[in-house]
């Protein structure tokens, strides 16, 4: 089964990318974008090195410099012309071969759990890719001046729509035992469940919609430094910020870039593409709050089928390693572990997140400044 | 009492700058540094704007662009040669004689109690800015070819041994009130008390000797990428940090610059001006951590004895607004309430801290770049 | 015979890029390269907005876009992958054709002379941009880990090799005419043809070899501040500079890109690839000096033979109007006649030139930081 | 003589900073602007370093930090509160005497002839340096929000005023011996006389007024991007240029800081304050051009009366070595000597040159943006 996940995850990442042009693989218009050529290397990189040179005596590794070139997310990846993406595409089929063909021998290995183990790590992090390449497509094709489609219709950032007006679900104080328990796979920054003590609250029963935020905008929130924290004003002036990433006034209507290329705002669309700031200001302006994370995880528990959300919903929690944290030892460890500094925490996964990859307990964390993943609001108050 | 306080704290403020010269008052050596010029001169604005020209029908403003100049702070306040400090002198003797003159005629007033209130924030926004007019005056003194000393003896910066061996305080699990409770002065981040349940740990009995944190260096953690935060080791290696702020290498043993001038490290001494990548990083080299904030005000009151400290003491937690903050409305508001992003709290008041200033509840915050206030460490595990 | 050297220009600027991948055309590793792509569009759009457009009544614009896209130099080409290239060559034979139609009917239009000069200026600016694209693209191909070769053999920057110790030419005394005189094509900053008054000098009789230049760099010139100018030695630190661009010690002996691979520098190869504080430094050093573009153009005069090169050279002459300078007005004199600031001439063309296109009054001009050029040294005394 | 030279320039020095505030001697607003501390002591360094030191057998250096502080330009000097203003007096008038004191000695020394080189070079250099400390000392009370006065009268920016509309005088074709000839004192930039040819010229037989120039600004100079050069046009708007620097526009009116304070502009005073692209843009605007610095020494020597100005003026050569330059060798050579890449010439002296400090082939360099010196406008046609 886990080789399936494998196959299937594998699979699904060449078919996000289907749509592009050789081209759209290689640019790299911001420095935090990664191309998709990079994700799709990276993403076979890591089983090449932690499960096939690490337990195949035999196995070649396949390129000496591809671990120069994508191991690690590379702010200067856009530079590099070569390998050519139909390299990339033959390095992605002899990873992918290469761990099948090993795991028909795999029974008789004494490291088999371990094994395992990896393998399923490697899945969940291409899976995350999905995502994250999925948003910098996004990018990349909304930088361009004739904004090209992605798809021409069922894009992951169009299809939701809420159904009626926001209401609120009361959530009783209690300890609450947040993050992952011992059962089914979880990150690490995810483990460690401890109980928190939470005040009773009120959490809205859905994201806020663009209609909701457009009112924010129209009440002049981009022109009133009061309403922001200081680094967020800071962000507006440097960005001559007027709205989310992705909306232009376009002969007095508002538009946006989708993966379907440029639309109408659609007003009971799930509001996308704000960062920390933009959502902080507009909890704040509607004399509400964000939740923390540990709220956020509570309300889940209580009220599950209020919290799924069509965005990845900003909490005001620092991105802060659980009381129990302990990141794993050596390469791996080092590879996925390391806490990063000075990023929020956002909850609820979102469209674009592959099915079956999110948990309650899973912890996205972002830079307060980020835009471009599709990210939203969920009140408290 | 309000106005012996108030008339103290003027004074206070005054000693504190006695030793420097006029130079002194004027140079900015690095954008986070304000001049000792702009503490005078803000600290002064301060009961200027909201006290006199709020609540004196016939005071007149004294200079029109003191509010542009010292109304916040000023990355540029280093290029200002004028006022002198001469001049910046006389303002405040001119504000404080005319509160004084304002106080006798204050019985009527019927804003008595947010009079009062605004003088008694002055008074603490005053103390505050005492202990970083200390912190600037060092940094401004340490720059300096010939690191001229700031005072003979008795240094706030110099005093405190270790007296013994580290040990740790067992702190039980439960729920604990985090927070300023309604009585007494407190800012606006400590209000909003609320229970927070925590797992029971040990926690140092005090903070880290240099001693303690040589170890940790002569062990090479300046040079091994492994033990750092990400950010954290951008730091080091654009830095090319090799210790605490100040520390330097003198023909093999380690000095560093004190209020009284360069000294050798005193093994004993508590350890000073580390950042939070450097508290971070040695903690975890100790197999321990950083407290949380609601940690470390929970151990203050199980076992309040060991909770004093010679050091501001770096916390895991993020600067970020309690459950229940509101920040007041209007001007003094946004002068004192807005939070500030990307920073980490530090808690347990310093050497250098005025006497009666701090409360167990007071947040303490800077971005987990800074070295220059007497920033230090306390374990838990 | 203008539309055969027409139709042979666009046909040789495909030649050029025939050898690259796609992915080589849209990346750009520094800020002043521009993308293979840019180059094929933008000498296009010169025919399509000042031709095309300018002259024929029923001509519609290709795209409206590519004004914005190409019309200029343009720092952030690289975030472009939409038009793709295979767009782009689609523009080229649209321009090229609607081009060769117009020129059919051409015989009765009143405009005739003013539409032949602009296309040759089009052509000669065409050909100017033959020479920045193999550049280019040897920055590119040069910037990727496995340095891929552009061809096989017969690169232009491998075959010139010295045949003998480098002599001296002397060149007498008197007044020479420096500047292009009125007959033949000539870009507007060689117009204005002047007199000149020269000491007698002795200039060398060919560009120096790698061999000459190796000297200095093993004299240990890279790390000797006192053999640069001020900015020179700037440069080097910031760029931890150890010799020309492309340059590597590969195991302990040196070796250098070439637009056929890796290869061993060779001793009596040109020296190329240096910028004018490397060209200046050098000069000074071996007790000569750089000649001004006044002696270069005369020495020319007198020994012409001697002054063909395979390298531009270095002169000490800033990039400035010639005393009669007149731009033309209009666009196409803001297209072409913009002076710029703080660029150092170069003289005597090089092995990348294209055939025909170098006149003995050609000035070259770059900032003097650049090295990507085909740029070399001749030595005057 | 040159003792007295010594001694009168020692004391020049001292009364330009009479009017200073012990503030205004340490502040610097700007990278390129040093502080009159550095200036008083960088000339004083000069004689201990390259006389007192290089000569004096018993001498002991004042303080073996000053050199590390006093030496070169120094971006950072504006963060050193000490040594203080009082100290550098006192290094002053002990450089001052022990000199005074050599002197006496000096008649039986074998280098004497060396010597008196090095103090006589020392004086110039100190005279350059009270212009420079003018021009630095204008900026720091400039950028001041009280815009304080530096003197009541009589100040040297306020007093010229010219007297009729600009005329033009013809200077002849010919060749003219350019550059300093072997008699009197002069830098070694000035040496190396050589022969220039010069087409006929006519020069305007006095600088630009302010009256011209604004005709320049309210044309819409600043905002019309065809009128200067590319680089210029960033200066432009990097800097939202309106005008020459310190112009500002009051109720309507222009007005302009001087050093007699805030002044209305004087339609009949020299234009001042402007940078070579604002000096280029106007010639070409006026249907001129700058003259080269050949041109202008030319003119001098045909036309000496009309060519003295109370600006330096701008040039169109680009700071190079002249043909025969040759710097001294060793230390004074590396102090004195260096050519500095990226400048224009600036010819002419100007009302704050010292008397006796200017003669025809000085020449003076700037980079282009720079506004503070007191510079100015001639047209050639």
């Amino acid at each position: 089964m886990l080789l399936k996940h494998f196959l299937k995850t594998r699979a699904w990442t060449e078919v996000l990318v289907k749509p592009l042009e050789t081209e759209d693989f290689v640019v790299q218009p911001a420095e935090e974008i990664m191309t998709p050529k990079w994700h799709l290397a990276h993403t076979s990189w890591f089983f090449e090195n932690f499960v096939l040179k690490a337990y195949v005596p035999e196995y070649q590794e396949y390129n000496p410099v591809y671990t120069a070139l994508f191991e690690r997310f590379e702010a200067r990846s856009g530079l590099y012309s070569r390998p050519t993406v139909k390299a990339i595409f033959q390095y992605r089929q002899h990873v992918s071969e290469a761990l099948a063909l090993f795991w028909k021998q795999l029974n008789e290995n004494k490291a088999l759990p371990d094994i395992m183990k990896r393998i399923e790590l490697g899945v969940h992090l291409e899976e995350q890719h999905q995502e994250l390449l999925l948003a910098d497509i996004k990018f990349i094709l909304g930088q361009q001046f004739l904004r090209p489609k992605y798809i021409d219709k069922d894009a992951p950032d169009t299809g939701w729509l809420a159904e009626q007006a926001m209401g609120w679900n009361e959530i009783p104080e209690g300890l609450y035992t947040i993050g992952h328990e011992p059962e089914g796979f979880a990150f690490d920054n995810e483990k460690g469940a401890h109980k928190v003590f939470l005040a009773a609250f009120e959490i809205a029963d859905r994201a806020i919609t663009n209609k909701e935020y457009l009112e924010f905008i129209e009440a002049g929130a981009y022109a009133d430094q009061h309403l922001w924290l200081p680094e967020g004003w800071d962000w507006v002036l440097r960005n001559k910020a007027i709205g989310p990433l992705y909306w232009e006034q376009v002969e007095g209507s508002w538009q946006y870039y989708t993966l379907e290329g440029m639309m109408h705002v659609e007003p009971d669309g799930p509001l996308m593409h704000v960062n920390y700031f933009e959502a902080e200001a507009f909890a704040r302006w509607k004399g509400a709050r964000l939740p923390t994370e540990a709220e956020w995880e509570a309300a889940f528990q209580v009220k599950p089928d209020y919290m799924y959300s069509p965005v990845w919903e900003w909490t005001n929690s620092a991105y802060l390693p659980y009381p129990g944290y302990r990141s794993q030892a050596g390469p791996l460890g080092e590879f996925t572990g390391k806490m990063k500094n000075g990023r929020m925490v956002l909850r609820g996964g979102s469209l674009a997140t592959p099915e079956g990859h999110w948990r309650p307990s899973y912890r996205n964390h972002l830079l307060p400044v980020r835009q471009a993943q599709f990210s939203g609001i969920r009140l408290l108050r």
